[in-house]
């Protein structure tokens, strides 16, 4: 499935440069432009963009609303959505993640719409688009810059765009084998320090809670169990019935 | 729960300001700065925060990552992690979803840190943080800018920091009365226009299909019916042993 995104009206050069790169930034690479300001290869755009100044921006292509509805399905983005369903033109929507789990397994070439800095997509456009997304955010501010909206859009959508992302797959975890290691040097250790024995049980139990919760690392657990087992060589407790 | 933010060592006003516009968006509002650049009012700053200009800019506290470190749950935030676990000051990692998860239902004070614009936070910056947060992304550009890196972990950490999104509780949806009331209509127009009888069955269950999957407002329901019964009532098919 490929993703491609548009913005309509943008007034702002910088804007553009930021979309942009969060285009580059989570594997989009198809941007189309509605009435774009002027984007000087010196200016806000290019320098906004990172690496994206290299192809994303430079490759963008100039259209119209009605070209883009003819060929995609579109997604347009609003921060202010309808209350209820007397209204249509901004309601049912959708947010992010839900679009981004609507598109899992359908075969589409869709284009996610992006309006002007200060009112957005109007209405007249929203009621071209096939379908609304809307960032779930403060009542009390619920409008996000222009970029910053377009960032946590692509950013949702990412599953559908990222190849591969910079992160390995799994986090490496200590084997049981390695944990329980660490749980008996753990043992000897309380022992070696002349731990009350009456609390020694109840003392292995809360480290194993700590542990079971920090999911270890393979390094974590041997390097805690040969911190224990030094702290047990040289522990010289005064003697006493408990050792 | 409160979550704090703060960012090390910035360059650029501008990032200052939509980290603060972020902020505001998503509902937080204690804002720290480490090293942080000349904030002019008149400058980008208070220009790219929005809103927030009125407050988490001009509330902005100027403080050291040690004070920083001493008080919170510091959670370092870095898109360039250690691969295994032979490097431990960014491995383990978690993502800003798996961040957010883990907060639920623990009560601590945390701040979320940002580092430089180029370099992002130090090696001996994060060895002093208490976990370390990275965003999924592209393998092949996967450096967000300051500022959209931190919309994008605030946007996760939304169910812990905004009361109220601006977004109705739920999409309403017409009741299965009034969609089947809508499957009768649409059967009634089909044997108004006279498709064909052993067609019929299978039109239905299709349509039943679309509309399972639309999930319709009561709204769309109602007009929908209505449309279909006043086609029914002004079809004039050619007679036949269909009808």
């Amino acid at each position: 499935m490929s993703i491609a995104v548009a913005v309509v009206g943008a007034e702002t050069p910088g804007n553009v440069g930021t979309i942009a790169r969060a285009m580059k930034n989570f594997g989009l690479s198809d941007l189309y432009l509605v009435d774009p300001p002027d984007l000087d290869p010196d200016g806000e755009a290019y320098g906004f963009a990172g690496q994206a100044r290299e192809d994303v921006l430079p490759n963008a292509t100039e259209t119209t609303l009605d070209a883009l509805v003819e060929r995609f399905h579109t997604v347009g983005t609003t921060a202010v959505t309808n209350e209820d369903a007397r209204k249509h033109v901004r309601y049912p929507f959708k947010t992010p993640a839900e679009l981004a789990d609507s598109l899992a397994g359908v075969e589409t070439e869709t284009c996610v719409v992006f309006g002007r800095e200060r009112v957005g997509l109007t209405n007249d456009e929203l009621a071209h688009l096939d379908e609304i997304v809307s960032i779930p955010a403060s009542a009390e501010y619920p409008v996000l810059n222009l970029g910053q909206a377009a960032t946590v859009v692509l950013y949702e959508l990412r599953d559908r765009t990222v190849e591969a992302t910079q992160h390995p797959d799994a986090i490496e975890r200590a084997s049981q084998r390695e944990i329980e290691g660490l749980h008996g040097q753990f043992a000897a250790l309380l022992a070696a320090i002349n731990h009350p024995k009456g609390k020694r049980d109840k003392a292995e139990r809360l480290f194993r809670r700590v542990v079971g919760r920090a999911h270890l690392t393979p390094r974590e657990a041997r390097t805690l169990r040969g911190i224990f087992r030094r702290a047990g060589d040289f522990a010289e407790p005064p003697d006493g019935d408990e050792r």
